[in-house]
């Protein structure tokens, strides 16, 4: 089941690097959305290399069909197959690679699952795997924001070195953040991080990062204890996107140095309901979203495949020197944004669906809604 | 689907901190296994309350029993229930606290989510739940011990603003890590921990802290693409542990401020195979292990029931300040390394034996075996 | 998984016959429903051994413990622990039988699976196994009856070649099947079968026969196509009861035999909504539920063990002659009218609750609700 | 999760009638095996109409295409789309039946369920949606056959009311299945049924029909209790194929009517192993198929779009007189054949795939092997 995830809202994606199509199957959409390919397109094109000159310089059209599960553009509640064709099929770019597992890239253990492996590209481990991901995201966040007002915004935090400041994620809009070919909100860092970027794409080198996400009006209830804890759900959503290495949520690792009474959460009475006055916890307790903004932060490492030459050894244990060929992305998180945001959909989907029936089939008080 | 974990190896727990007990069915453990009591009570008892002055001192004595799946001291392959009395049934100990959720506690989520809650002790949100948890663990590791040689050990790495230094992944053991309270195995940090914890506890404060793990011998081809990654379930495993604020896998975060020409772990050869000649990648590539020990971190936020009073509003919106009585543990982290282990054992063993028909079924070549 | 179902209202069952308990655990049941002992053991009551001169002597008292899930008399929405405590725990009872398996039991199968399996009583594959089942099902049945006033009712409809007729099935109850001893609510075969039955427990003979169940007031829109089809889902747990051989909805394999133009049920206004004028679908179209009754027959093959003498082999190949000792039951159709309504009961309760959201979440139009 | 179906061959469904294409995504399916879409097309051409006089007169090329997850005609062990293009897109041929639900079809619990429903040719209700089933199931056919030898056939063995006879389920071939256009292999019977079906297309009427499978060369151990029984999950399957209102495997219904005596299948030594004298059983023991052939029967409702004008109310509850326009199959039994040997290999690959480990990962003993 290691291509499917979600219970009631379950994406099932498919689709190599160099095969003829990607994309996803959705099953449990609601009837009755209003879907087209206009409303997937946009986080497609936010994903997709070849960007700016920050990214890889393949171009990639990816224009996404939805080829069932839609009548006169309203979902009918049935299977959403979304697809992608593939406009470079086998092209054997990487062909002086194949005796070679990249170092620190998914070739080799690929090699052992399977006992074989796409020949070029990267096959399923290729960020193309992650057009499906995007594609479904975007219809999950349709719906979120149409029946409960939910925002979802990523942006780049860190890129290597550098740090943005400033951000202020109870305000920050995708806008602010696609105004910059590094998603980083922050102008000063932004251009920084731009140059930075530029400087290793010259030199044939790669960089890490670090995605921030806020998701904002999920109503309190959401997330099921105890495996599918809400930030259980999110950690494995965004440690399942490629190249991340970790995940934080609220306070983080930078919680564990802190006392209790400096890092508890007080509740107050805000807007005539009960809020907290500091945001700790992230937006979630027990598992359980408290009605705050969710936060949280996502580390990617640096890409695998760069042009400098490396030391490593071939399949069959001979010393080899690798430089690789092709177009490579010196740096993910830009277009890791559209990505972790859908990630963070579809698991704030799933999960509010999977409350809903908790609320209607309740005995006896009055229950938070999250439904429309 | 809340309370379960796993798809081959699947464990549902149940219980309350005050119903008559808590536990867990495990259904798919292999037959034939050598199973009793015995092989499970070493690592409640690690995580039960009261085993040294720095944690809580309510005294739960935990025993374990084996109610069914097996017979004359073996695994049938039918489900096993394991279940601990609970000694402290319906105390009313946290009576003072009903109507008043504790700061960054449960109690407020709960209440949202289900319109009622258990009326002390955190009901399920309680750390009590996780015994359910370890037992199947010990079970889990038993089997990948047995099996495949695979060694589980975690540690306290850090309390606090205080950092244990000098541990080597590749030879710590369980022994050296349970020779201190705060299961420290740096012996100079291990000892400023216990006094800072000793003065928390005294303040009536509690502090948080991080877990390292380390899980040895795993064979190159464990973790299902794309969504169950190995890091990516053991991302959600750990994030489902009570109070987890974060998860870094290898490099981490700190690995998202590298250059790829630094953090790439090249290939070579070792002990006849191939392995990596670095361990950024933390024993996981693509998604998948690579035969190097896999290592990751979790970060624990500190308690949030704590005796200092603290000003917050009741479940009506009155003002009120909350000084919690109780018997309350000022810091998780010693009691959370079994729990780290065992969700790792379980996490590990399910994905292992998922790989397991890929391996028999395979057509064309020789394949890497992970069963025994 | 094999223990296991259900997606949202999930149970988890364990126990063999001669452990030390066995029984289910509930996972997902809604909060706040009144809840205690007393809801679940009448029908674990008409579930058990030894309610009449008709079936095995065993006395087993069966009485069923809440562990966890309940507060003062209600569900917490937490996991629901219900267990059972066995009386007899490895009476030894089979012995002379370890190394025969019997014919059409489950005993050469077991060990062929599991390369072991439970030296007495049928370990796992006996009937107690079915208690866990009944229990949950007790659970299910409260809900749907006190949310949506669905009504459940199965009876004995023939035993061997003896067939019940006249009974209504939209106003048959409980007290009227559970009037007779063989729960079939037709007075002339109820005294036949019981006299058949009565006889080949003398002559150490069994005799199979057919339960047939009706679920009133189920609303339409239950049912989750393709593969989740109200039917398929009632199929699979019926064959999921031992000793089933066969299961049809409506008009079933007679409807095989019949033209569409007789077959097909003509929508009619009844009571200000859309009924059919017959019923041949059987309450069900397209996998959705219709709002008519929905009805099913369920066959059951012979018990297996006889105590009438059978040629055989036995594990090492070598021919015996086997008639078995102990207590068995001639004819387990009468105890299996709890299982087949508990059974119903799991799976309409779990497709309901998966309707749920679709109904909320729906866009533009009227929908049916299915929650209270 | 409606359209999914397995654990670890799982696959996901899509399409209706009328959107662009339909198909299935197959997640788990064992890496290097040989697969091109000549292996998949010969069963889409068996389930197709317009195969003969005797079914629709629709014209449905039906060409699969795989659109991922093979490279030089091998599986990578990655997702496999399987696709087909739907030649009619929106023809709008049942125009007039949109404001009348066909009388015991789909159209109303799926307006029911979902608040709308596609606007012709039943959408998803349609036969088309067994495409994906089809295909899929030709993937597993060719896995069971080449690793385990396992050979899977279906054929009609009645029409309303005629029956087949003389068929060895032992011998029967696909072959001698297809010579006849009712694929009813016994030529008497045959005939007889081609000549009641051409009178009924005549006469714009319907007809249901039985179905028989054999599957023969499963090994001893596979199917998983308690939930997921091999008869279970053959019936859950049976039950989701359209049309379908019965299922029994062995002895089935008759069985019900029969003394253990009699119905028990006695041990013996046959080839050197433990085989059955009889095979009442059906192959299956305790949800376990214990090595002989497993055999079971579907009965199939007579198609409930007739051209003969029927009395029924539209959706206002209008009374109005249906007669449907457009093309229908009269008894969709012989094309329901591989649909039937499809969802047959589904279930056996997918529980044979869950037994490998508990094979491998044994305790102490000499296990019977399932894979190759």
């Amino acid at each position: 089941m290691s291509s499917s995830f979600g219970t009631l809202f379950r994406i099932s994606t498919f689709g190599e690097s160099h095969c003829k199509g990607v994309g996803v199957v959705i099953d449990g959409c609601p009837a009755g959305l209003p879907l087209t390919e206009r409303d997937i397109q946009p986080q497609l094109d936010r994903r997709r290399p070849g960007q700016s000159s920050l990214t890889t310089d393949r171009s990639e059209a990816d224009q996404v069909v939805i080829v069932s599960g839609t009548e006169n553009g309203r979902t009918l509640g049935t299977p959403i197959l979304l697809e992608v064709a593939n406009r470079d099929q086998r092209p054997g770019d990487y062909g002086a690679m194949v005796n070679i597992p990249r170092p620190s890239h998914a070739d080799f253990t690929y090699q052992m699952k399977y006992g074989t492996r796409a020949s070029s590209g990267g096959g399923r481990s290729s960020a193309r795997e992650t057009i499906g991901t995007v594609a479904a995201g975007a219809v999950a966040r349709k719906i979120l924001r149409e029946k409960l007002g939910i925002e979802i915004v990523a942006w780049v935090s860190s890129i290597g070195p550098l740090d943005a400041s400033g951000i202020d994620p109870e305000h920050v809009t995708e806008q602010q953040v696609d105004r910059h070919q590094t998603r980083c909100p922050d102008p000063f860092a932004a251009e920084a991080m731009r140059a930075l970027v530029s400087d290793l794409k010259e030199a044939g080198d790669s960089v890490g990062g670090i995605v921030s996400c806020v998701v904002r009006n999920v109503p309190p209830g959401v997330g099921e204890p105890t495996y599918d804890k809400l930030e259980a759900k999110l950690a494995q959503a965004m440690l399942a996107i490629p190249a991340t290495k970790g995940f934080e949520v609220g306070s983080g690792f930078a919680g564990a140095r802190l006392r209790g009474s400096v890092h508890n959460d007080p509740f107050v009475v805000r807007n005539g309901r009960i809020g907290t006055a500091t945001n700790n916890s992230g937006g979630i307790q027990g598992g359980i979203s408290n009605g705050e903004p969710i936060h949280f932060r996502v580390a990617f490492k640096p890409p695998a495949t760069i042009s400098l030459p490396q030391h490593t050894v071939d399949f069959a244990g001979n010393p080899v020197i690798l430089a690789a060929e092709g177009r490579h992305d010196p740096c993910v998180v830009p277009r890791a944004v559209p990505i972790v945001e859908a990630m963070a959909a579809l698991v704030i989907l799933d999960l509010a669906l999977q409350q809903e029936y908790r609320l209607t089939w309740r005995w006896g008080d009055g229950a938070v809604k999250t439904g429309g």
